[in-house]
């Protein structure tokens, strides 16, 4: 069994036991069961026969460490399970321990199992995905009043609001979502170089008409396993395996801006978010005091790693041949602890959507900490007809540096600037305060609103 | 200007004049035009200052290796263009100098330029994949019933078409299209931290009402550059440049995949393919018998790349607060290459797919090297009910072993064996004819043609 | 247990029971007695709480499971481990379990275990990479002789031997072993920001001195572990990590390199080498007469994986603060994998190298296939003094073409080309000898062989 | 030209004009002028000939874009080179002519010139280092007593000093120095398949002695170029050109580090730091008030994307045969943009750490929000043997979470709890004082000031 000890992203979210090497066995043999179902049902072999494969299948106990050791020898884990599955089918039925695997190749079994594998964890990651839209949209919503200081390279610059932020995430969700939908998985079926050629001697031999088996057989299996059916085999065609690297790295990127900005506002110094706060959450094991963001770490860490398993998949669309000797076996482990970082972020973001703590108050303390300075754009603006626009940010910035330096609040110094009094008068108040240049934050929250009840 | 010297995937393929730094001068400039038109309809600013910012920017002189310089004192290339780019609208019309930029930040303008630059090399880049797709429709077409070995793991494993092989090329290409086709680029409108304040601020300043501007300013933008409008603006939310890289990654891992194959079918040994004979393709500095397989070589280089500058635009999803420190500057270089490479893969693939050179004949000898081992999997087929499945396999790979160790051919080797007499009888010449184990390969050709006609 | 079912380049290698998850938690729990050792003998805990302390991590039963989840509380395995452990060691000795992690912190725990796990992984890949230099030297030393062709871009260019091959591949194995036995794998002692601050502060209250006390610690944790100590803590300057990820890619690139060779060279029509013959290894599910280069497929998987994870690692370099919130949290998994593919690689490139069978003949075979065109670099050198290089090469390069095109034998076509008589006279014969121009083949066998012997 | 608009580490540093396309072409003909020295030296081509040639590259005019273009048709740009700079020789020197580019191969030209090039590349880097570190010595001597407030995992620790921090920083930067120091870069010097046959040929037809040949043309190449020589040539043997991958990654990755914690110790609401303050530098394009950190973006810029180019060209170990089709290729664009943004974040950090603004008013100003519990671990310390470890930690973790929910400060609270009195007594003030809990910082700081002394 794979812990997660040294991944925390994904123990006990659901992502351990979904994509265990024991689940890869078990989809291994769902694939060979739905084979020989569909197999009968197309009169390839007897019915009996399938039936005695799905029942020896239901009760296999494979030694999964021994098989990997096996499997080495084959350079896949195929070869040695079906031959230790035919002799626990032979143990029930001789003749249907001959109907085991018949015309398949290890590549159509174990990408099937793979997108059977995947096919379930992209569902418990949607759910979750789900959930945490539906917290983010409630943040939207409920702070869509609360200003904060909006920051560019590290610096406040021009004030938000909270719901906004909210929104931003919520928008990087939805992109997930939809990728996460929009991802095919489909079966494998081609036979030992993608032309089904034993899957039609069989089908022949049977006394089965050849003509039109290829696709019979293909939807068959498909629909058994509840995955699509492909145009054609795809063994060097890896676009899917590609394609599921690609998706869970924008699913852990979109929750690892999640992560960064938690992280960022959480700073002792800044205060405005908390992660909820569990029992035994964040603790230090030397710091009494200490409460760590460990949910916000935790999407960090899942998203600096993703792109890189991308990466690997990406690299296995280079398959040579027919079958690829070494593009093929660089997929798994990559495609599974990819899988298995997206559902435990997803996972984990739901944790800290639903209970994040809102600070209200410090933002509106940082909003204020730089005197006015978070809103010299709009002064900025003001100005600008005035003094014309390079005379009017020059003499903004020049104020800005010495209230920077000490010399007194910004709206002080702005006060007591002569050129300025004409140019705002007693609008200066008005103009200073951060919550009348909001801009069309709230516009935007709702676009973003609508938009997410299409899709969450 | 970038040469490509040192990446020739591209040069003189039209991703050089597309995307030189120079090319990005002008599309930012052409969003500062595109912003200044659409203020001026929206009565932000005056029809003629929109004019006068045109001219300037058609008649623009910027030293871009001065601009590369200085842009280092703002980490980005839009603070100093902008004042120089003022500078220039000034010398024309005071006035209008005032209205150049207006409300705006650096981000909106560099994001939206590359999202046109972007869509310029999509456009180009499909259009070079649709003549790669119409080239290996007509290989595939063409040669729907030239046998060849079908190789796994290296090794000859049964027998193939070249139409299915090129059919194999084929799907990938329209994978590459359709996800090309697909991306989203939208334009970039929103203001200093993402809330368009100082757009509205500029709006309300002229008059014109705010509610509802900010959808009305990006929609125009969007308009004038022919691109989407997004749902909200996207400086940190950066889901369109993560994709933009996993779909250049596709381009070439699809492209790539020609690529290999072009190179294992060509090798000296193997001879089933050529690259197009060129006057001067190919040729070696030393070597005078030399055509080297420059095409499929570009191919498998732009592929071998492209994963990881994918990955390097995934992690800029990690993007902190309303601008990220770090995150957004480390995509530009990546962007670019990424697109070249992308785009340069589609041209040079067109040149090899449209010229690809098919040798037959040196096909059915290679399938005839193993004297019928390659069909051996069909013998264990009809061996099987016979024999056993396990019996049969273990025999035939007895008969296999030998004939590779030199004791005869392996269709003599197996007329020689008694127990196979039963079995096969008069049957095993034709069984072991690899012309009659194609299997389902012809229909398989039929369904990726299809798809095909539905995109390109 | 992680049993590597979809990892197959290490299960049975040693690197399955080395770097297990279990395997974690015994380095931890050893770190925390070589600390808890060491802490008495300087004097800061009684000596037998350091004895209570080794007998419980001695007799610990840790469910690994579901530390796994619970640690997910705080980002790293180490808070809830040491809970778990203080609560073993007050079962034996109440005081004994308040002198547990005294001082410590998560970090220096981990990162500790952490460099005791790679150091003996690197021991063991040190091994194998022996076996593989020690066969390598063995071929080269015996191919000395052996000609083959040299092939550039996949085409034949000019001959070389199998002995400078296997010294190429040789030499990759040595640049691998020195960058092994050079990496820095550093104790780390620091305390919960990097000060020891807590560690002095229980010393001072001990009694023991302040001063030198933190480089007494760290020598004495770094003494107990074998490990040595390093400059000063490195909780946030993650070169050492950086530096293994760096490591473990060189040694399976290296080994990838014999990988794609053996690959190559096998090909079913080129035949040159072939994996060495084990009863059940390299079959297929389905094809009887096939046998797999399941070893080189599986150096092929470990070099194509491991540059990313090198990156991942690589990445972490960027360390916030005092500590990574996610950047130390995304190094755990993929050093564990990259230890894993370099070990893995180590052991079945020992497996292939001692068992490599080659194939004279057939090397001899394909250096005839061009009917002498390997050697036309040769007669170009003979030609330039004569006709001028340039038109030596186009000459050559003409009759190539033709002989390519099937117009007689290169040797034959240059017979009958009268400007080649003056040229060559009676020599021809001896220039068209492969044998004949293998160049320093021989002296660069010497020269690898020579810096063999002073590392393996 | 490259002018880095895009990729703003570099421009101005030196490594755009180092490192350009022209720089390129130039390099490779100063390997063809050394190999010709070389050779002349040696008596295979007459002296006069090198002479000339030499003569030609000094006054060569090669139209680089057109080259670029040219050379996709040999898939490398020394081909179409060596062409047009032999027609150059020859209009000097018919005879000298047919001396250049004499018994070489494209790989030996452009790898030389590669090596070279990043030679000059890495002795700059080098000399910048060394700035970087001797600015961050001061840094570390100076602010040996400051004390600031160590964060891990975003919140406030224990206190630790400035001085150790940028000891930190030093530390990560003498990593790089050596490892840039230690990097081999040898020439390349193999002919068309590495066993230097024609260049041993032109040997023996000259009349010079073949034996040792091998051996003194590579040292004379070498010596010329003032690179060191290689035990055999590396043109499928790629760990130089993979280890200047992760040595440029070292390096960025080492000033990433400064980067990412300028930027933390930066923010508006820390504001510890600043960058120094150029007249022009920082500035937004639209907020008066804003100083960005534009120096630790660009070095943060460039160690997010330094590790995917290492992974780049670790996968560039992966080269077939005696010349890789795709491999090779890849390198090129890589190592290139690898080397600039090591050369480029070198210079960028030695104008940030020679004039980065410390603020330790900030620096204890942030070290009292607490209000003392940042040393509440040094309390846990003290009250362990009182309390018992677990008890002390739960009673200071529930003060530490009353004062955070604002019932009062940490100091005042712990002074009204009567179980502290009877373990703190009248010590309690001295305890709470954060520069009484500086642990080994000073010491920590002179191992890494002596380190430092050995190298820069």
């Amino acid at each position: 069994m794979d812990t997660g000890l040294l991944s925390l992203v994904w123990p006990g979210t659901g992502m351990d036991t979904l994509l265990t090497d024991e689940a890869w066995v078990e989809a291994m043999l769902s694939v060979e069961v739905a084979l020989a179902r569909t197999q009968a049902r197309l009169g390839v072999i007897p019915a009996d026969a399938a039936d005695r494969i799905a029942e020896a299948a239901a009760s296999a106990r494979i030694d999964v460490a021994d098989l990997a050791v096996r499997a080495r020898g084959s350079a896949n884990p195929v070869v040695e399970l079906v031959g230790e599955f035919t002799a626990a089918v032979a143990e029930l039925d001789e003749k249907a321990a001959s109907c085991v695997h018949r015309g398949s190749t290890s590549q159509d079994i174990l990408d099937s199992a793979t997108m059977l594998l995947a096919a379930r964890a992209l569902r418990r990651t949607d759910t979750d995905l789900c959930r945490v839209a539906n917290a983010l949209a409630r943040l939207a919503d409920e702070h869509r009043h609360t200003p904060m200081a909006g920051r560019t390279l590290t610096q406040q610059a021009v004030p938000t609001t909270f719901g906004l932020k909210a929104a931003g995430w919520l928008t990087l969700v939805l992109d997930a979502l939809e990728r996460v939908r929009r991802v095919a998985l489909p079966v494998q079926v081609g036979g030992a170089a993608g032309t089904l050629a034993a899957y039609l001697e069989d089908a022949h031999a049977a006394g089965v008409p050849v003509e039109g088996h290829a696709a019979a057989l293909t939807e068959g299996v498909a629909a058994e396993l509840g995955l699509p059916a492909p145009v054609a085999p795809w063994h060097t065609q890896r676009t899917p395996v590609a394609e599921l690297g690609w998706v869970c790295s924008v699913v852990t990127g979109a929750l690892g801006k999640l992560g960064v900005d938690v992280l960022g506002a959480g700073r002792t110094e800044v205060g405005e978010v908390a992660e909820p706060a569990g029992e035994r959450s964040g603790l230090s094991s030397a710091m009494p005091q200490k409460r760590n963001p460990v949910l916000a770490t935790l999407l960090v860490s899942a998203a600096r790693q993703a792109p890189s398993y991308a990466a690997m998949l990406g690299q296995s669309m280079l398959a040579e041949d027919e079958r690829s000797p070494g593009g093929w076996q660089s997929e798994w482990q990559p495609l599974r602890e990819a899988l298995r970082l997206a559902g435990g972020a997803a996972h984990t973001a739901a944790e800290l959507a639903e209970g994040l703590r809102v600070f209200p108050d410090r933002m509106a303390a940082n909003l204020a900490i730089g005197g006015g300075t978070i809103v010299s754009e709009r002064l900025n603006v003001a100005l600008a007809p005035v003094l014309g626009k390079a005379a009017a940010k020059s003499l903004l910035g020049r104020i800005a540096a010495r209230a920077a330096a000490g010399e007194g609040t910004f709206a002080d110094l702005l006060r007591e600037t002569p050129e300025l009094e004409d140019a705002f008068g007693d609008t200066l108040e008005d103009l200073l305060d951060p919550v009348h240049y909001l801009g069309a934050a709230g516009e935007l929250v709702d676009r973003v609103l609508a938009r997410k009840a299409t899709l969450a």
